[in-house]
């Protein structure tokens, strides 16, 4: 996962033994090196072998690997770069050969999917594979700013993202709830800006040369002139509100007004400072400036800001903003960079350069590319609203439906995830991004009719459990926050009603964006449920086979299920009973009861082909209606499934 | 935990709620105010309330707050520095005095320690302590050079120790296996002495203000001058084998012979620039230089070496590493740093001024405190050995029985569990430090007389849930490797073994040193298995009650549990056909199922007080002996307890 391109299964399998062993040639340079040493590690872990090889090194790298590698040249870690690269797997060995080291590493986590075990250990199939992405721009965004995730969160997510074939890390570094690097030419800015929660330029600079290691842009992005309360925190003056001397740190969700003077000479000064430092850091080629959710209020209520604006002759606010957009950009062109930013700075004038991503959709993807400039979706990629992840698979930045010649078809770029983090911290980010994110990467990476939504969940469920190796916590975290509610108690019954629950989608679980502070308890309920309910799909499939047949198969493991349910809440009650975090699913859980009670009485009458009366029918609307109620902050996952048993019975009297 | 020195409990409680509030007075500084608003994250996050106070800033500390600190200064992070403080809880509110905030932050866990659920949500008991610690070094040592830990685990680490009341981390930087430290005076040190794995002085001044923030000291360790394979890979010029041109890192365990050379000015030259850059990082006035197991073999072996000590008048090698040390002292002392050393430092002539870390034991403290040194103890305290937590617990660094005057006792400051990391690495090197080294912490910190072992073990299960709030993988890990080793199948049967089975103890487990070498896999089997069995432990107890009383309770749980394990067997086999890697336990699971048929057939031999004929005691004998062979690496921790049970048969039998 990623589904390659071309495969071909051939005879034979190759045996993975402790004298495994790499080579490679062409012009391997350290990095490729460092990866075939991680390989190693990675390999070992995976199968217990003891290699004998403990490091690939530049005196060492020879001839006659098990795995020989051949790569042309050093790739470079920038747009359009070629990562193609083919793998021949057969009894005898394992060849990997590819333009340059970026395709090869996409070869080696190909090679780490394919292990299997045999008859006598672990093995390789044989296989031709040829590969390469369908999209150049494969990404995730991550929010640092909303809270801030410290350096071993982004390296273990980098590595999760090489892992899946994905190529571009985007930091979201500034908004109102932080301004989230250090900055040397306006200190302030992080020291007031930050809580104390920031980068330093040394760890920026090793996340930029982590990533790189490992073929991954990183695109920076400091969201102007909106989103901008951290900055004016630090820098009052550079705000729209005339004469206000304080600002604060914003600590809810949502849209908020502070918004840099885009009239303010001083404005720019300080943006050409801080972009000057940025873009020395973050050596790619794009920078990314935000540029979103501008609602323009302070500037309306500044007569002095309408002023300038009239004398300018500016229409309206999107056009002030793309005035103070185009400043910002000569400064970036100045730097050699490229302006990246949201669907809003798409204005009259913008210049071709600019580079659009597209929050709002693929109308707005197709109108971007239409009017020749590059753009990349994100709309239908927020892993933040907790939404299944068929859902983001489903989502293809490029279907047959749009009308686009060649040349605009090649401006859209790809796409990326956007993990938003006004909900998440450190110890839970992972299980937002992870494993939904390998589906995405799938479709940025895969052939477009590569889209079986059984086959992917299939391979996610592996994919999920490879990715626990580089320390990430999407599933471990789960339990720990179990066992703290649990406080000591068996956790399993909590286990029973987690696994079946997802947190409210969209923006239900926040209402208004002040439910929640930036401070709030992120480690309840709703965090350790997950998107994707496995336990729901289950049942879900198996209950479509049902339906269809009733002496299938998974008629017993139906009943089974719904009896671990129904009885779950007597054991997870006594709980509860000393658990006051636990209090806000007492109703769930007995929800839970409820409509698997019905959901086993609904089989029953199935089972027997009885028709159900009006009555009994009526209560289970009540019970289903109920079953629906939100509990910490989640809602039960099987409710439809159940309520489709419901509606057989009905459909079979309706069929008489 | 540990326990305080005075408690008294009151009546009423203390009900937490959200507008729970902090207040400070006397001389907070900036490190109490954000230590005030991590306690504010950690209660949010073990009660779930949505507090409002989010920061605890010097704006802001007020007064009238639920929770009052009042800290007379600030505290120095130094040996002797007072930690005392007094906690006051009522119905009306919680009162903290402290002479310095270092006292204020115990007071803190304390506090953090006394949550309780009660009828309407979370309280605090009514209490008043008055606590101080009993020793006033209570360290732990890691190894980050056997295999390197990241900052990020040296962080949690840090925090677990906090909540625990220790103030010492050590860290054992150099070895033969990796030098892992930035030097700016000889850069070719880390460059070819690390595998790249190292802390940049950048981190290190993290580290270090990191623990000063939590009020914890941080003593760095470079071990000369044996164990310097890394060393001398960098810089053969200072090795003492004539004229050798190269060394290699070491991969292997044990006791190795590279050594630097004393009589090489060059040397002394090296190790002065390399402290002195370490002691303006390191502020703390402790200093280590090891000096532990060098053999001398390379100095026996060079004749200029010889020639040297000849001349010098040195009688032995003793002699002549302690003429090493004191040159070593003379820079040390130049740069304000008292030198530590283990045990092997202390020879005639040795300074006052000098520390001794023993690793030999208690005999080895005493004489060095008779002679007037300061010192602490380790032997004991080596959780590396995988000793169940109680071996450590009744280790006392000044029982009752040593003969020592009241000055002489004052030198012996305390202990410090020592974390050696030939066989661990980043994921696994928590599930070894915890929950056992908190108990080590209570042994330091509380009165001599604290040491009921049941208690202490109930005590620790709590601690250890609320040490996993800190990140730290202790319990997490477990699961992650056994879901990698089953491979998607459920890991049930995998737990029920593993969590019977404790890891080969002392050096067993690496036959010579040389069955893992630093690049072997450290997550398998083993590495999920922890030193102390809590089942191992709940059965053994209970089957003492039976032992004593066949009528009691626990009957019922003990064939409970047999049942289990021997039902094991069957599902765990099923997962070992399909996962090579599990190969390696097929025997252990097995044994396990064989030995709790005859834990089973004992009992009943027992509730029917029936006398076994000889057959089957031979027939159990055999099947005692086989459950004692090792599986994985690991052992049967309930072997002990299933043969009591045995024994308890013949005795009826020789009874009548």
């Amino acid at each position: 996962m990623p589904v390659p391109q071309e495969v071909s299964l051939q005879s034979g399998t190759f045996a993975l033994k402790k004298d495994f062993r790499i080579s490679l040639s062409g012009e391997p340079d350290q990095r490729i090196l460092q990866a075939s040493t991680r390989f190693l590690r990675r390999l070992s872990n995976r199968t217990g072998l003891f290699l004998k090889q403990g490091y690939v090194t530049d005196t060492n790298f020879g001839k006659g690997g098990s795995l020989h590698i051949h790569v042309n040249r050093p790739g470079e870690v920038r747009l359009h770069e070629d990562e193609s690269y083919t793998l021949d797997i057969s009894r005898s060995g394992i060849r990997v050969e590819a333009e340059t080291d970026l395709g090869a590493m996409h070869a080696m986590e190909t090679i780490l999917q394919l292990i299997e075990s045999g008859e006598s250990g672990y093995q390789l199939p044989g296989i031709e594979i040829t590969d390469s992405p369908r999209f150049p721009w494969r990404g995730l965004m991550m929010d640092v700013a909303r809270h801030f995730q410290p350096i071993e969160v982004i390296k273990r997510n980098i590595d999760g993202m090489a892992a899946v074939k994905m190529n571009v890390l985007h930091l979201h570094l500034t908004d109102d709830q932080g301004f989230r690097v250090e900055s040397k030419s306006y200190p302030v800015l992080h020291q007031k800006g930050s809580d104390g929660q920031y980068f330093t330029q040394t760890e920026l600079r090793t996340i930029v040369r982590y990533a790189a290691d490992r073929g991954i842009r990183v695109v920076p992005e400091f969201d102007v002139p909106g989103h901008a309360s951290s900055w004016l925190a630090a820098m009052p003056e550079l705000g729209s509100v005339e004469g206000k001397k304080s600002y604060e740190i914003e600590r809810n969700a949502g849209i908020f007004d502070p918004t840099l003077d885009p009239t303010n000479e001083k404005t720019y000064e300080v943006l050409a400072a801080v972009f000057k430092e940025m873009a020395e850091i973050f050596t790619d080629e794009y920078f990314h400036i935000g540029g979103d959710e501008n609602e323009g209020r302070h500037w309306d209520a500044n007569k002095r800001i309408q002023a300038f604006k009239n004398e300018k002759g500016f229409k309206d606010n999107h056009a002030l903003q793309n005035y103070f957009n185009t400043r910002l950009l000569t400064h970036l062109e100045s730097y050699g960079k490229r302006m990246v930013g949201w669907d809003e700075i798409l204005q009259p004038g913008l210049p071709k350069s600019a580079v659009i991503q597209s929050w709002r959709g693929i109308d707005a993807l197709v109108n971007s590319a239409q009017q020749g400039y590059q753009t990349f979706l994100s709309n239908g990629f927020y892993i933040d609203l907790m939404h299944t992840a068929v859902n983001h698979y489903k989502t293809d930045p490029l279907p047959d439906s749009v009308s686009l010649t060649d040349e605009q078809r090649k401006l859209i770029l790809g796409g990326e995830a956007t993990m938003w983090a006004e909900l998440v911290i450190p110890h839970t980010v992972d299980s937002r991004i992870w494993p939904r994110t390998a589906a995405i990467a799938e479709r940025l990476w895969s052939a477009q009719d590569v889209n079986d939504v059984e086959d992917m969940y299939r391979r996610l469920e592996i994919m999920s459990l490879q990715l626990e190796e580089h320390g990430l916590l999407h599933i471990a975290s789960r339990d720990q926050i179990l066992r703290k509610l649990a406080g000591g108690h068996d956790i399993a019954p909590l286990q029973t009603l987690n696994n079946i629950t997802g947190p409210l989608q969209r923006y239900t679980r926040n209402p208004g964006g002040t439910m929640y502070q930036s401070y709030s308890p992120f480690t309840l309920w709703a965090d350790a449920a997950v998107a994707d309910s496995e336990t729901a799909r289950k049942f879900d499939s198996a209950v479509q086979a049902y339906l269809n047949d009733k002496n299938a198969k998974s008629g017993d493991y139906i009943k089974d299920q719904l009896l671990i349910w129904y009885e779950n809440h007597e054991a997870l009650s006594k709980i509860i009973r000393v658990s006051p975090m636990l209090k806000e699913i007492e109703g769930l859980s007995e929800q839970l009861m409820e409509v698997s009670e019905l959901g086993m009485q609904a089989v029953y009458l199935f089972e027997k082909n009885e028709t159900p009366d009006l009555n009994w029918l009526s209560e289970a609307e009540k019970v289903l209606k109920k079953a629906r109620l939100q509990g910490g902050r989640t809602e039960l996952m099987n409710v439809n499934t159940i309520e489709q048993i419901v509606r057989s019975l009905v459909k079979v009297e309706t069929g008489n």
